[in-house]
């Protein structure tokens, strides 16, 4: 039996990272022992665990301390491993993989953050003149020889930050139901948006197409005319639907203000794209005067940051979205740096790319009618995001309604 | 090969009949030719068609000329045949089944009109002072000797009614879709109200405990005080929150003025319930001022009729509800006639067992945030129904807001 | 500030019991000092904790207790409280309401088991020849001056078993996601019938119509014919389309051999519930030689019993459906003593229905298509629950397939 | 009041279309006189009509005939417009936006096939030694002075091709819905692929990564290995997915073979790409004897064609996936033609973006567990497919058991 002895701390006991970490053990067929526990006796205080975990082999006991490692249950530190990169966009074999979480990596017997975390990348070393610095890097960026980080003991993974009952969102189950009062869930997002901006941070919306197709366009753009959302994550779908309403007062070709679907008004938004193709792109339709009202008018005329990122569904597409997937990853990426509060309504595809960009500190809302877009963005590891369960219409109008009046400054 | 002639009358190509009658002749086995017809030349008018339906077998022909007479294609008529019901409940075994469609059997020569229409009951001949009635009779309120309508050859089945492309409701797709604009479907809900009080016609309301849950029975109170509503079909369930909400401020155990769940507030709806035991009904607690709000508080006030239909899900259950499912659905069965517009929220055991009851000229309108409730309420016979697929929290607030200050007579 | 200290013991640290107490104590509006803690070293030894439990008013702190108390933190246990009942079918104001998890009452200084017990019922003290009972007693059984236990001061909760992650069906995570290798999960399922009926208990299964709809019925009779199932809880659904299918070859009126629908076959289940009235129950039909084969037949020719309860929605209904919902519940509560493992296939309502019934320690398999059942049995108090996301149609396919040759006793 | 006689032939009763183009003229705000018809008496025979429609004003008259027109109802036809291109992926802007339908256009007063027809593009005109070409063309293919097809009343449409109710599919009905006999189906889409096959089509299968996930890889893989399917259409997840299990035994990081979570599984998918991008491609992969089993092995061993789509999803992404949705649409357009049946398994993204692709005239089965998918890709005007709501899992296992042994050939 062979054994390594790990230590845990912080807010383990009510984040559940200690009952966690012990079913984990089991899971992989290892065995604990826990050898001292200091328990924070008040709400405030950490607790601190030593724990001797135990395995039949030196693989399985290697596995699990990796794995544990990811929920910040660490042995003692020794310095980190790197190895240079094979080749362009190829990581060494034994790559350490991030998590979303605060991490740190053992370099020359200090602790260095790695820098904008996301999960699923690399990490590598670079010397600058201020010192080293160990960033995240997906695989597509690396380049031949890059030092890459490898193996997992020397990373510290700080504990998943627990979802505060008594917080704004507290109330706001992490269990996924339908059957909560929903308009308080709203003043508690909105409240959240006041929040945000009080803390200097920024409010990111994530948004699919079904926002325009219900008719609530209007209270998005609201919401940009308010100065209440600094970036706007979207795809060809939604600004395309935005713009057919803009110019054809359709969507998907059902007239927005009858709810009749209009003669030769499927070929709408194909009418839409061509348009804004003329005119160049979605702001050159705006200074044209081509362009005079909607969610991609309100963004132009009001300053607000938007990535519009491709996929293969997509008609046309507008002169403005990014058809390099790749490419459109790295303009969202770009954008993360600053986000507190990321709204993410009625779009998988957005949403759970989006969530993946996100380090788990970024609160996450995300509202969709149906629960499974919500039990996907947490399954692919965006933990963090509170699930709101409700009709986009219904999300945007009240959230627009309790806005209005407030100061977004 | 074995043939026989049938007629079909009406707006059979705008309302799709004669497509589906033609159809039906192949799927069944059968061939047909079309001997003569006259199509409606405008709008208004009528078409005519006449079928030759062949089968191989007799046995097929007649099934496929029972089931033609179950969309209109009817054979020349003879008169109907009754037989002796065997036993109290039971029907003779070739009896005649019903559908929800407007209906009429031959009777000495004559068309009878099928009163209370229902589908899946069987047809009785009544005696009266006025003359012979063919009534509509679910099989558990069948009496030994009871003269029992027999086959489907001397009934006449007027062609469903289309769903009218210019009506109030037109626009709403039979389709069922999430992506449609909510705000003017609520409107369109809120116009057929009115329109059917215009009728002299009753309003009818079918709910389920979310709407409680969600928060919105405020806006069903506000609804029955403003005297849109004529009689409430629930159950167990949606009573209980209700009081549970109006008598300790909780829905399921959740604070509905914060959401955050009450310590011992699971118990809550059991403490709600033991205080209306107590007080021996839910009239009974008002008049003594144990129930002072909520939406049962207001049936009671404002002399709005309902029906709480047990299931066995049931905790308690309160003493107004009627346990015995069959007496249940004779009480709702009571309430049918009159009733012009039917809006189901938020329930699928109430919505569908309604739909069995009604004919298929009362409109519905079913609220659901699952697609499935919808499918499975037009699945089993009702498709009149219009489907809207949002929250019901949002659909009643919506409602109230474009009812008030209108006159509800 | 008031105060009151609790004690906690057991695998309070794997469960997420303690974590989830010291939650709630905060969530309340109460705080909280750990003044004493001796963890579980090892997997298999438990836990204590003593928690001073703070609160700004005595209200406030006595809820906080109650609630913790559902949780298995008990302060000092005093005897219990017991009051008479002021009526029949009704408790006293302040009567204690049970969880589903095994629970103790103190009486003449010894804890008490409470019986068979349920969530959502109250507790009557009866005194028999051998002593002292505890009974769970649901309020409409309850008889005037009934002694019945009140407040929650003198009872201990056993805390809520933990999902054993190295159990037969550990690895089915008790988060409910679609995306889940399939067969391996209906594996556990016949692992679990195996190793219950190798414990001596009963299996249970729930079922609705859906099974017969999508031609699973064959697979549920060859299961009942295998000896594997010992009580089937389902409605006068099933059971109809069953036997629908049985003397008409349809279900829904869809030929189950060919997938087509038979002319005039939507009134086959109001002949097939025709076909068993004339006959006078299901049991009669069978020994009559009407009906030959199906889950209905197999149950009664392998003396399987079964609980047919009522809905609203229900046709007919058969002979054998008990209309009275309150005395269905009676019935099916009667066969919960020595279940062991509970399998709920397609169907929202008896699944609730059933999981009211159930205490925790039963294991308990939902499984439907919908997350959204799944979710509803966890929300309403069957946390215990594994949710399989599939059809009932490949579940059951499967499952008999794997139970085909092995021995059932 | 202004007017226009259309004519209006084939199958136009039994499909609906007559129906359907009254209902259009009605809804948007024309109106209209049958003045001939001729119905087709026999089942095979066509029939034709004459109708006048009447609008105000000469824009809603011109509007309706547009409509009418994208449904096979034309007025006489004159010669096409043709206008050039005003610029690179612009379209002149009265083009004519192609449907799904087989469809013509008048040249030098004959009848021009516009080829490899497709939703929501334009039509170029190009004169090849052979003679005139009308051409179906996305927009941002168009050129500078390409000659492109303006306004619609040149354009003749062949009217919808009817759901046969006695074709292969024809049991499975248009409307979707889970409570179908399952196993014939699955018969059915055997059957389907089959008389594909013997017809000299090809068979496309789009599929999203739930095939792994649910252990249902091995399916794919055996029907591939079959010969079964020719063209793959998927995203990076499928293909990572099955990498993932094929070099790790996991996918999403579950062990498929024990379904328990594996220590560090969370990172193995990237391992999967890193490993495929430190080989080069999945082909190089499995030459170089890295990748030895599994879908992806599956079809360059067996020589079937893949396109994999990129997503802003992606995590690497594989070397193979094509990272420009404009490009992957084009490759996926390259290889539509001579394919006579797409099966849609699991993917959204995936099944709408080939639906987009696909003439009317290819059979489309999508299978989902969610009927949300199926409606999405009937609501985008891929009206032909047949939706099959069920279990991947569950599919792919029939399916593969069902073409056991049958030839591919």
């Amino acid at each position: 039996m062979l054994s390594e002895t790990v230590h845990l701390d912080g807010h383990i006991i009510d984040s559940g990272t200690l009952s966690k970490v012990l079913d984990l053990i089991l899971l992989h067929g290892g065995d604990y022992e826990i050898t001292s526990f200091q328990i924070g006796t008040t709400r405030e205080a950490a607790s601190h665990a030593e724990i001797v975990v135990r395995a039949g082999t030196e693989v399985v006991l290697q596995q699990i301390l990796q794995e544990l490692g990811q929920h910040g249950a660490n042995p003692v530190a020794h310095d980190a491993e790197w190895t240079a990169a094979p080749a362009d966009g190829v990581f060494p074999s034994e790559f350490y993989s991030t998590t979303n979480l605060e991490s740190y990596v053992r370099h020359n017997g200090q602790w260095l953050p790695i820098e904008q975390i996301e999960m699923d990348c690399g990490v590598t070393l670079v010397e600058r003149a201020d010192g080293p610095h160990a960033l995240t890097m997906p695989v597509h960026r690396i380049r031949k020889d890059d030092q890459v980080l490898v193996h997992e003991t020397a990373v510290k993974v700080v504990v998943a930050p627990r979802k505060d009952p008594v917080s704004v969102f507290g109330f706001m189950s992490s269990e996924v139901s339908a059957e909560r009062p929903k308009e308080l869930s709203v003043a508690a997002v909105a409240e959240g948006m006041i929040v945000t901006r009080r803390e200097g941070k920024k409010v990111l919306f994530v948004g699919g197409p079904a926002i325009i197709h219900t008719g609530a366009g209007k209270y998005l753009e609201a919401l940009i005319a308010g100065g209440w959302i600094d970036v706007l994550f979207a795809g060809n779908a939604l600004a395309t639907h935005d713009i057919e309403a803009a110019l054809l007062g359709t969507s998907l070709g059902v007239k927005l203000s009858t709810g009749v679907p209009m003669a030769t008004g499927h070929n709408h938004h194909l009418r839409a794209i061509n348009a804004i193709r003329a005119a160049g792109s979605i702001r050159a339709a705006v200074l044209d005067g081509v362009l005079t009202t909607g969610v991609m008018h309100a963004c132009v005329t009001h300053g607000v940051d938007f990535v519009l990122a491709g996929s293969i569904r997509d008609d046309g597409p507008l002169p403005d979205v990014i058809t390099n997937t790749v490419t459109a990853q790295d303009e969202m990426r770009a954008r993360v740096p600053g986000v507190g509060l990321a709204i993410m309504v009625a779009t998988t595809l957005h949403s759970v790319a989006t969530g993946n960009l996100l380090p788990a500190t970024v609160r996450i809302i995300c509202v969709d009618n149906n629960t499974d877009t919500i039990t996907k963005l947490m399954d692919r590891g965006t933990r963090q995001a509170f699930g709101l369960v409700t009709d986009c219409q219904f999300f945007l109008k009240e959230l627009a309604a309790r806005l209005e009046g407030r100061s977004a400054t």
